[in-house]
């Protein structure tokens, strides 16, 4: 390599702030984030978006993409119709809690898996059909545990 | 209310883990996430999927379709083609560096937005057009400063 020419690294990224699902009917979006998985109603414009924050640092957004393909709103456009997936971190001792409660709210566990690393996945889908995970920590070896 | 049937309520949930991505071609999307993001490579299925540490605590998963739409692993079937969204979070002071080092390394920046709120964003496509962006904190209010 040229020594007059350095390489120039990237800056830094702290974390995936912003995580977005497509959905066609926001209405059953918001009931199930909000009231079957609790998360808090950041925002919200009707046919085009339902927003929620998730534990101290994390955004969900949810876009109905016939609103959000056609960048008619001067944002650049995005939107897909085939089903999403995330990952949802929880605590490893509320599995147990969280496997009964979603039972209790007619939520269908679509698989569990057990990771040889550690960690385990219940997965289920929302109203859209989103393929919904959620995580105990030691998966992915991260700093921060899960 | 019946008292003698409690609501029960949804146990925590800590944060968004995993946001999944996806592209056909994935070497592509490889070097734009490690030689020009800068993000770490966990993981990686050649056809499949290529899987990315962010910051401590966030895990970018970008998946070919063609291959997660199928549900032949036994892993429960996703899968999109077209453009998703999501948004990675740096340091204030880090905004004006990664418009000098995005543009060095030929990567066009499709719009920027300065938040009524706080926070400034900058957009631009990953090689399979997915919409990613740059968000400094102070849009969303959460917690950890986003």
């Amino acid at each position: 390599m040229n020594p007059q020419t350095p390489t120039i690294l990237p800056p830094s990224i702290e974390s995936v702030v912003e995580t977005a699902l497509y959905a066609d009917d926001l209405d059953a979006a918001e009931r199930f984030y909000v009231d079957i998985l609790g998360l808090a109603l950041i925002g919200k414009e009707a046919g085009r978006h339902v927003f929620f924050r998730v534990g101290v640092g994390s955004v969900l957004l949810i876009f109905r993409p016939q609103s959000t393909l056609d960048g008619g709103s001067g944002f650049p456009p995005h939107g897909a119709q085939s089903p999403g997936h995330f990952a949802l971190g929880i605590k490893a001792d509320s599995l147990d809690s969280w496997r009964q409660y979603l039972r209790h709210k007619g939520v269908t566990i679509e698989k569990e898996i057990s990771w040889p690393r550690g960690g385990k996945s219940i997965y289920f889908r929302d109203p859209a059909g989103n393929l919904a995970e959620l995580l105990t920590p030691g998966l992915w070896g991260t700093p921060a545990g899960w």
